[in-house]
């Protein structure tokens, strides 16, 4: 029997209950886009009297229609159409990876920028930014996830209900993606308490258009990262192309660029203090409610070994590359991504303690066990929920060290995270596809393949193995309870750092994984072929996989748990709350959302108050001869000269930089436009505060701070320093 | 010919010009006691109108009386007294080689704070603060120095004139000094073209009243050092003893606590933003009149050498301290010093560059070069300034690296320092007295013994030899050009690091200087003796003691040639000034000095704020497990508990920690009382901001921040933690 059975009366719809008058706390809430529409008269009203022009349909009118179909998945970030031919704006750290492949050390587009002075220049983008994703459609599924004549109701364990929910999800997303050029999803709300397919058009003709060099565009490096005030011009312009007849079409001479039914007009005005925003955007994860020991391991164990580890990892890197100027740029993503892993793993503990999240996770737990224990009316699952939830999640953390640092040395691109995949995927392939686990589909086979041949630039063997020397050794020292056989076999038992790294250079000198077209054919080649392979990391990878795979399993136990558990936990949370008069807020998933906001100061601590702008002002008082404070000659100039154009803000005296709004977002928002109450785009949201890192796990009003870049730098940058007024001109049309 | 001789006419006294109404730029200026009366009734008005009840002699009366007699120097950092039983408040960095000294692994003052419960258990204090001196009498010796008719005067070449004014000022000294108990300095101001007299009386018997925990003492350590908002508690409080007739005396069980002439009062009532407050102390040193290569000079070789060559020790140092907690203490006090040096040099390079030092030196040479090249009625010497300075100072730049290091080697309490002072002081016990360097004469014996017997508690062999060698190969590497020939005899001509770590391990075996009498046989020792000596430290020092005498007497040459020519240069710089309306102020020297200023925040960067107030508050928010931000247990759980007692502050809520004002101060003001304006203690000044440091070099209104701990908060930390209640009444007897 499923709880949805048993309490599918209780399960009122969330949406309805967020939209309570006055219960929602400040500008919390990241709103599905059909959601906004059962926000409320009162809520409108107050956003309308704050400067909003719109209303619900016309950001999003339920028929495929509205200003939010402008927003665009990019894979891990967001983006916005900008022109009626295809222009769109996102993050510089989104474009990066793009950016990197383009560049050579002879035309380095990472340190110099690039401008395409015209179409022809424009140069494919290749990378999580080189498939756009527009929304079409979005519709409930859950009866058939998980309804009550749903396979998952029939599941007889916990894997069982796992698999039975992922099929389900697996068969919807086919049957859906038939249509040529859709991509589809069904993302799991609410914990799995209800379902929706979401339905994209995926374009993956793409090419960068502008990019600032990155002494702009990350100007502040890791230093700044998560910090306020900030004066990074993270921006970066990219245009969508497609056949002559405007469908999706992989990259071709008689592409045309792509014309969107919808895009953002963009404003030369800028913000103002105090001024109402909206950020929309595909965010990717929340956990507003975690049970206390969830956030006590996110605290004490899982955030602090992930900062020491990438810490160590970012250090290994970098010595590599600061022998070698193609290594730095090979690794030079691997380390922007572990250093940004680092530095919000770091805010993570710090936020969670500053918030008092365990504390206050705590509170509401017993809260909620008194609550439960005098309502005799709810559901006894809701009453079970609490210690149920605890039980699994307990079981989860056993061996929580060892699946780490495994799952880590997968993580790492190596000749060995190639072959795992090979194996992995040659693997599910005995499965019926639908079957298989998501990503390793027929559907995936493609993105599989590009990705094996952006790893050729991304390849360095000589830092990577240091690198996968040390996870190697750490995995196990967290195993010595269920010793990695496949690592014994291939470094020998006893082998310290120094001979698993003297191991794998003869492994780097003896494999054929170094040539893309052998990586090609694995990406095909079946569990016998790469079984009898003698390719030393192929031999690595076939041995290790038994222990990924049952990690996998163990994982896929606890799921299938947590979705019995976590719905009537979280519906048991929602009972209590609501006897309070409160509501809870919808968890991101990676699904397109809005956020309204304010452009608003905050205080981080004691004696200390922020105000919400920067300027170039403040990049002069940055600026120093070392990176990641050295400002392009070209910049210096421009803003030491007070050669402003038209871009000065008044008050500021000066071309505005950044800004900060309240706005409600997480990762995955980066590159989320930031719209003015006319949804024209006022800038780009870039970032969080580290005050708000914690924010994933409990939102604070008074902490609660994205941090965007002011378009009108943007704008200075390609007008008054690149030279780039014919973008401009196409960004900003006569009217 | 002196330039006294030519140039008298011209020298107007400095203070007078500085009176000049209108011509102070705010707040700037450490005002010399007698100088007090010369600053004008327009100012003293303005003062009045901010709140300043008091004038010019209730300050100082010129007679030996007036509230800046309760003010004491420690030896590089000022104290006051607050009770008329001789009690002393200071801060506790101030203090904190006293605690260190008075603690054991057992009982650790240092970390666990110290209370004497009675005056019997008021235990002795050594180091810097076991002397503490009262100012009687100042006077104008000028003309003895370097008058017409001084050797000064008849002096054939720069190591004479510089010989002479030093045998000038020890024979003033040696005068002075021949009344009992007293210690006299003869100070330069204005780069020596005058000269003052300050008398001094010195109390020996110096006993630890009250310490906080280092968890308040020194919350933030290094990470918040300079920094604002600012959590430290940074007082402790000290008696004086005296004989039973109120005279000094050396520690004995028939002395009585000192009843002094004045002694500040103490305020219950804190302050708020706005307030007009003194701060009197023995400033240092300042530059503000440097030439443009000597502030070049400071910005990009010395300020970056020095803070790359702390960092090393430091980390040095505390790799050993961790290996071993006796080590842990030994070293405490000189990473300590090095860590203040360090984030001191750090916040130079960055201050000088923000405030654009150098460029503004630039900038008034070249006005001054046309200034004098119009003004033809001007001397000679005043034209020709400029650049015979440049030239003095170009010289002195030559092997200056070299020096840097030798002159840190002997700086580094160790035995091998221990060896160079004792052949230092033998060789220049072959002059008359007066002729010996300051610090080697026989006035300084007392003081060189407890230094020998001080260091007992400070040496660690096992980590000073790992800085040692670091400092011996980083003086190798600079002296290329002149080998240092007495480390090529003692570790090889091409002994790297390792092998000098190696042979002073030997050293250390071998050398009898780990015995405190051996020491302090030493003091006394012969030049011959000491030759003779087959103590490995003593050959090593024997040897060296050439090179570093030969960096004496360069330095001397140049001390000579500058005392003919910056004063010269100052005065043509003054006449420029005053040209323009604008006044000098005079800069710090080590002698009294007071400063008004107004409790104020400041912005530090754009986009942030400080306002000038932080509270405990602050320190709950600060709070981590971890050093420097572990609160003591009694201290968090007061604060948790709201347990303000009477002190907290009703703006803040809570007890006030920390306070900023705008204070013209440097580093010696350490401990300085900052004073409202009934003259009542209301804090103490501990540090300055970040952004100040570079103040030493050019003081700029909008930055120039000190940091001052709320004397409430000291309150509290004894009448409601630590059960002080007997202290608090002695503080604030009822009236």
């Amino acid at each position: 029997m499923t709880p949805r059975l048993r309490t599918a009366a209780l399960l009122l719809p969330l949406l309805a209950l967020l939209a309570l008058p006055g219960t929602a706390s400040a500008d919390e809430g990241q709103w599905p886009p059909e959601a906004l529409a059962t926000l409320g008269e009162a809520r409108w009203a107050e956003l309308a009297a704050r400067g909003l022009e719109l209303g619900a349909t016309d950001l999003w009118d339920g028929k495929g229609g509205g200003l939010l179909t402008a927003v665009l998945g990019l894979g891990g970030c967001t983006g916005a159409f900008v022109s009626e031919e295809g222009l769109f704006l996102t993050n510089h750290h989104c474009a990066f990876g793009a950016i990197q492949l383009a560049s050579t050390p002879e035309k380095n587009y990472l340190r110099d920028g690039f401008v395409a002075r015209s179409r022809a220049e424009e140069v494919p983008a290749r990378g999580g930014v080189g498939r756009v994703r527009i929304l079409t459609r979005l519709s409930d599924v859950t009866d058939r996830v998980r309804g009550p004549k749903s396979a998952f109701a029939r599941a007889k364990d916990d894997a069982a209900r796992e698999a039975a929910v992922e099929k389900a999800r697996s068969e919807i997303v086919a049957e859906c993606e038939k249509q040529p050029d859709r991509r589809c999803a069904v993302a799991a709300f609410e914990d799995g308490r209800t379902y929706r397919l979401m339905e994209q058009t995926e374009f993956r003709d793409v090419r960068l258009v502008y990019a600032p060099p990155r002494g702009v565009g990350d100007f502040g490096g890791e230093v700044d990262n998560f910090r306020w005030p900030r004066h990074a011009g993270d921006f970066s312009l990219l245009r969508v192309w497609a056949a002559p007849d405007g469908s999706p079409a992989a990259h071709a001479p008689e592409n045309v660029p792509y014309r969107p039914k919808r895009w953002l007009p963009v404003s030369s005005k800028g913000v103002s203090e105090g001024d109402v925003v909206m950020i929309a955007g595909y965010p990717g994860r929340t956990q507003r409610y975690l049970t206390p020991s969830a956030v006590e391991n996110l605290e004490s164990w899982f955030y602090p070994l992930r900062s020491r580890t990438f810490t160590d990892l970012i250090e290994i890197l970098e010595t590599e590359g600061k022998k070698d100027p193609d290594t730095a740029l090979r690794v030079s993503g691997a380390v922007k991504g572990y250093g940004n892993g680092e530095t919000n793993a770091r805010g993570q503990v710090e936020g969670l303690a500053r918030n008092g999240v365990a504390a206050r996770a705590r509170e509401e737990a017993k809260e909620l066990e008194e609550f439960l224990a005098a309502r005799k009316d709810l559901p006894a699952e809701w009453t079970a929920a609490p210690a149920e939830l605890e039980k699994v999640l307990a079981r989860d953390r056993e061996g929580q060290e060892r699946r780490f640092f495994l799952e880590e040395i997968e993580r790492l691109s190596s000749y060995l995270s190639s072959a795992l995949s090979a194996v992995r995927r040659a693997d599910e392939r005995k499965k019926p596809d639908l079957e298989r686990e998501p990503g390793f589909q027929e559907r995936d086979l493609e993105r599989a393949r590009q990705q094996e041949k952006d790893r050729t630039l991304s390849l360095a063997p000589a830092a990577t193995r240091k690198a996968l020397a040390y996870l190697v050794e750490k995995a196990r020292e967290a195993s010595k309870d269920a010793p990695v056989r496949a690592f014994d076999e291939a470094f020998g038992k006893d082998a310290g750092r120094a001979a698993i790294e003297k191991r794998l250079a003869e492994m780097d000198a003896a494999t054929s994984l170094s040539d893309e077209n052998v990586r090609l054919a694995n990406v095909d080649a079946t569990l016998a072929s790469l079984s009898a392979s003698a390719d030393p990391y192929v031999k690595l990878a076939v041995g290790l996989h038994a222990d990924l795979a049952a990690i996998r399993q163990k994982r896929k136990e606890t799921n299938g748990a947590l979705l019995v558990w976590r719905p009537r936990y979280l519906s048991a949370l929602e009972a209590l709350r609501r006897s309070k008069g409160k509501a809870i807020s919808p968890d991101a998933n990676s699904t397109l959302r809005v956020s309204f906001a304010t452009v608003k100061g905050y205080s981080p601590r004691e004696a200390v108050t922020f105000t919400p702008r920067t300027s170039l002002a403040g990049v002069l008082e940055k600026a120093r001869a070392e990176e990641p404070f050295a400002v392009p000659g070209k910049v210096l100039d421009a803003a030491r000269a007070g050669r402003f154009g038209r871009w000065a803000d008044p008050v500021l005296g000066s071309v505005p930089v950044g800004f900060l709004t309240d706005g409600d977002t997480t990762g995955g928002n980066s590159g989320s436009p930031t719209m003015n109450g006319k949804g024209e785009v006022v800038g780009l949201n870039f970032d969080r505060v580290w005050e708000n890192v914690a924010g994933d796990f409990g939102w604070r009003p008074e902490r609660s701070r994205n941090v965007n870049v002011d378009l009108r730098y943007a704008l200075w940058m390609m007008e008054e320093v690149d030279g780039a007024a014919h973008l401009v001109k196409e960004l900003l049309p006569a009217k």
